[in-house]
């Protein structure tokens, strides 16, 4: 499946560009809902798999580009996490917004309960607030991830979710 | 429909909160799938119709608040539009981002071809450029309008988008 990025006369447009046709056999609508791996979960692009962050995941996730408009300045990933794909503890000086758009997954902030992501959730992470985000154990997860002010917005990346808070942390419904 | 708007503990998360049990007759269906008169096209909240706005629109509009965090401080709003509803030409100082999440709608900038948003596909406008969105002829549409900067983007209302333009734009598929 092809990922398209159309700069279309100042107007930048990203899209995956899947439609699924009526009629085909289960065989090609399957090959059709993949895109590098990823099971059709949004339509949203998938991107390539996030080998820069890896280190800070607990398994394979992938990051997408959706703006890149200097002007604007306002970066946007998807972000898509396996099942059971995790980040660290981490913060960000400028905080982070997290919209929800495929699968289910959680945002946990230090000491607080876990918020469970769906499609058409959004959720604000103030700045300098340690928290961790990603798949729930058994779905995979994309959510749209916005820096502001990516200038001064740095991430401070911490230690790993431990295995038994992410247990606890996953059990809200 | 209930719109549910849930801070918790300094996440602030907001949720139109709908599912579909199964096994419902159809009537209960069409019942569930209506939000404050509106057929569900996304899981984003529709919110309040937009009141405040309509001299700009050529029809009903519906807008949410997704984001309210005064640290973070980047308004994003669903905006949907009944069928063949559009804003008239405009200009953000700042620019806008909208990021389309159901049905099909059009992005259109002064003198260049109109551009096609459907759930998946992100457009940036560069500050200053003149252009107009709504919803295709023929079918409901809601994107999230991101305004960055919201100190200083100011808004410039221009006039409405002739018939002839709009039918000629959305001729784009």
């Amino acid at each position: 499946m092809m990922v398209a990025s159309t700069v279309l006369l100042g107007i930048t447009s990203c899209n995956n560009g899947s439609k699924s046709p009526e009629g085909n056999t289960a065989q090609t609508k399957t090959a059709e809902t993949m895109e590098n791996g990823v099971p059709k979960i949004s339509e949203f692009p998938i991107g390539d798999e996030n080998k820069g962050f890896e280190q800070y995941f607990t398994g394979k996730s992938w990051l997408a580009p959706l703006t890149s408009n200097k002007q604007l300045d306002l970066p946007m990933f998807n972000v898509t996490f396996e099942p059971g794909c995790i980040n660290s503890w981490h913060s960000h000086s400028e905080g982070q917004i997290l919209i929800g758009v495929g699968g289910t997954g959680y945002v946990q902030e230090r000491g607080k309960p876990a918020v469970r992501i769906e499609p058409g959730v959004v959720v604000e992470i103030a700045p300098n607030v340690e928290h961790w985000h990603g798949a729930a154990p058994d779905s995979w997860f994309s959510h749209i991830a916005v820096n502001p002010k990516p200038e001064t917005n740095k991430n401070t990346w911490l230690e790993p979710v431990s295995k038994e808070d992410y247990a606890a942390a996953t059990k809200v419904k």
